[in-house]
């Protein structure tokens, strides 16, 4: 979820909006979007957001904080490609301002410059800011990697890293992901030669492959190697159908004529001159090649026989669901590889002393990444040189202050993040998530009656349970406590409690204490008091 | 949850007895144990379980399975020595029979003879099973490596895997867990060698160390390391604790005197001349690390500059776990070390190769781990010579005939996973976990109401909701929700419906529909009609 935001007097600029993938535990949640409480405050002040890249990650929040915060957004062709492919789903074209960027270009935003250098990433045009301010500047990565032979496009400006570097930078903020890796992240195009080398090998089988949706390099190299060996490609998966036709579109994928065809058209030809590209890669349950493993997918059978290619490493989180979708993949007799067929779009340590040399920063700030990773890239920072004192691990919402000579965490912002499930957008909170969380543990057991005006009981308790016990062979134990219920309802009424809550409590208490002792389980207890 | 049966006319013996964790679906559920209707159904022929080492995944069920399948359980050592602690704690000790089994001993079980051959791995004391029967031998390794170099006692019995196999094996059941891994596993003793480094470097610190509870050559390693370089040792961990008593009971460890201490004597010491060999090396949530991360341990609070070392990796799944509790101890200002302080216990493909080429058996069937593993094995036995037929991936429950020429899958015995949850074995079913996972997505909401004899409403309904919105953030949606509510029970009572079920549907119905379209969510819908 990341989203920074840079103030000098009068002026804000926002540093990308991403979202957040939910955590285990937080169930039934579709995405976690920032807290802007502080820009919605400052709301003059914020004069546009500047977008290093079209992850989600990245820009995936803009389609909820743009209907607050209604500035200009500032982004290169492809970034700016996705971003308004998910305005025009919510229909926010026409009240939004966008402006796309070339690398090399420098806008100007109240008191800021910003200036976008090329680099190199999973995902086509991603870009670098220089943040130009009146104390000094700041060079933010984005994501990147240090790729000297890309597939598209120029590999990154190194030597303007070193220019501005040269003319003294304040502040380096840097891309922590691989900082515990050593070594370089290799060239893009070296997963290339291994694709070309496995359709070299496999020209007989029907080959489906798997990967990012928004990897248009992988997607790119993998249609380049179909055309080489006479195969027709289909592209599956309604995001990776979005990101790829919005990158040919911008001319950021070259496809040659006749090579791509409708899923429906697989039937027409030899399986072994087909390829399908499909979403899928990381086991999400919803997704092409998961719904092919699971032999629901409307139009794509796995055959004994089909090279199946995981282009790439499952992301930590997800190791279990990609096994689960290998191991259902192999059970249908599918040869399937997934091995060495990927490379990281982060740098690694090398990488990192690299831009730490061209840059020299005064002060290093490591973004991006688990706080471990945070930490990996300080001790890099603090190898070459940069003073302990001037590394900031910075925690979400903290103020950091530079000046050309001094830099301190000033204070705090509210920040968090607010959940969205299904059209809801903040209406799940704490509240709902701890029940969710125990509804899910051990369910809930709900105990309903009735008592008239003159507090007597007069129908009920009735217990239903969801969750909890399977009724039928807990038909003893549900009498039982039909009978604790009663006996704490009549406890109440026979001692003149009147007040409902306490009534409840008393009826919660009891069959709690009840139902532990004869599972050892905790279910949510839920008396429904009527009155007649 | 490794069990397997062996059956020749009217003896049956069973390798290994063990549970499986909860997947990550499996809400509330505490483990997971085999159905064992096939050997109830046959307990007359039921002769001992034969048991390879002491893991929960191997030995985890005894407790509840000897409970309806009390025969003699045959063990090495150590893995008795586990297995009573179990039994010790749950009253089973004098009810069952058990007999400690010396490597190279053969037990004789009905028409089978059982031979324990040394192996190495990553628990003291585990064997692989040569088990005789008039059609021939089958070699079952259990879970195991080949280390030259052991901490403790000899190396895997090579020779006697040779001699068995010269003398003609039927099959080899072999360990798959690392089964795509090129080369070898390496010694147990390099980690030593790691943790020495770690120790003398670190001479000015409290060192923390997370391992596996029941890697006993771990903790010697690290207690050789403390003595030399004079620190004390605090072992904390209910499960590190017990197994390392059992283990220094049957000789299995070696701890020099007045090395161990009390937890409360931490305090009589400097920090630097003291260790803290713990649980938790996997982020488990209740471990004591996770505690001391989360400053909730009541003995121990993590300082700045503590060296805390993960002697392990984490297991597929556990991954995000692992680094929260990593990024939280590095909050804390620990120095945290967690790469290459761990070598695995399983086999690699070099390995996998020559247990292959000693044995060289008539037919391979590859156990233990994922699809995706026994698949990876197959691969190396087919290479090796293993013709493909006699190749064999069996299912969970699948029953493989053998005799002295020939092998086929001839039947299916039925099979499953019993969920324990608390005090409940098997109450917990199908029913009962998709109600979790529903309340776990999208919460509850209840609606009751009452209904006189003569059908008159003459209470409610009420909406009650848990776990789906914040109730004083939706007031509005809920006095609609009990409109809809209302009108559907109308409609019901105007046009004479009677049926209680009926109007319950009606009432989910309309409520299900008005929910889904202001939210885009669907609660489980829990209509409670009382009765007055």
């Amino acid at each position: 979820m990341n989203i920074t935001a840079f103030e000098y007097e009068d002026s804000i600029i926002v540093v990308d909006c991403g979202l957040a993938f939910p955590e285990d535990d937080m169930f039934g949640i579709d995405m976690v979007i920032p807290d802007v409480t502080y820009l919605e405050n400052n709301l003059s002040k914020v004069r546009g957001f500047v977008i290093t890249h079209g992850h989600e990650d990245h820009i995936g929040a803009l389609p909820y904080v743009i209907q607050k915060i209604n500035v200009p957004i500032y982004a290169t062709r492809l970034t700016m490609g996705i971003i308004e492919s998910k305005f025009e789903e919510k229909g926010l074209l026409s009240s939004t301002k966008r402006h796309v960027v070339n690398f090399g270009d420098t806008v100007t935003l109240g008191k800021f410059k910003v200036e976008f250098i090329k680099t190199n990433h999973s995902i086509v045009d991603a870009a670098a800011l220089a943040i130009y301010s009146p104390v000094g500047t700041v060079i933010h990565t984005g994501d990147f990697k240090v790729d000297y032979t890309p597939v598209f496009g120029d590999a990154i400006d190194l030597q303007r890293f070193a220019e501005i570097g040269k003319a003294g930078v304040l502040a380096l903020m840097c891309d922590s992901t691989n900082a515990e890796r050593p070594g370089y992240t290799q060239s893009e195009k070296t997963v290339g030669v291994t694709i070309d080398r496995i359709f070299q090998e496999h020209q007989s089988t029907r080959i489906i492959i798997a990967t990012f949706a928004s990897n248009v390099d992988r997607v790119q190299q993998i249609i380049n190697s179909a055309y080489k060996y006479g195969r027709k490609v289909v592209i599956e998966g309604r995001s990776m159908v979005q990101i790829i036709d919005i990158a040919q579109k911008l001319g950021c994928i070259k496809i040659p004529e006749n090579t791509l065809m409708g899923i429906d058209e697989l039937r027409s030809y030899p399986d072994n001159k087909t390829v399908i590209i499909t979403t899928g890669s990381q086991g999400e349950s919803m997704a092409a090649l998961s719904r092919m493993a699971e032999d629901t997918h409307k139009k794509v059978k796995i055959k004994p026989g089909d090279t199946i290619i995981f282009s790439s490493h499952p992301i930590p989180g997800n190791e279990k669901s990609v096994t689960n979708v290998i191991n259902k993949l192999l059970r249908k007799g599918a040869d399937v590889i997934f091995q060495d067929v990927h490379v990281s779009g982060h740098p690694c340590q090398e990488e990192l002393k690299l831009i730490y040399s061209l840059v020299q920063p005064k002060y290093a700030i490591p973004v991006h990444g688990e706080y471990r990773h945070l930490i990996a890239q300080s001790k890099i920072a603090a190898q070459l040189g940069v003073p302990k004192d001037n590394i900031f691990i910075l925690q979400s919402g903290d103020v950091l202050e530079l000046d050309k000579k001094s830099a301190k965490v000033t204070g705090k912002v509210p920040t968090g993040g607010v959940l969205v499930d299904g059209l809801g957008v903040g209406d799940v909170g704490n509240v709902v998530m701890r029940d969710r969380q125990h509804l899910a543990e051990d369910g809930i057991v709900v105990v309903a009656f009735a008592i008239d005006a003159d507090h007597n009981l007069v129908s009920g308790p009735d217990i239903t349970s969801r969750g909890f016990v399977y009724v039928k062979e807990a038909d003893v134990m549900m009498n039982e406590a039909t009978a604790v219920a009663e006996k704490a309802i009549f406890d109440c009424l026979d001692a003149d409690v009147t007040d409902e809550n306490k009534i409840r409590s008393m009826v919660r208490d009891g069959l709690s204490d009840f139902f532990w002792k004869k599972t050892k389980r905790s279910p949510m207890i839920l008396p429904v008091i009527l009155n007649t």
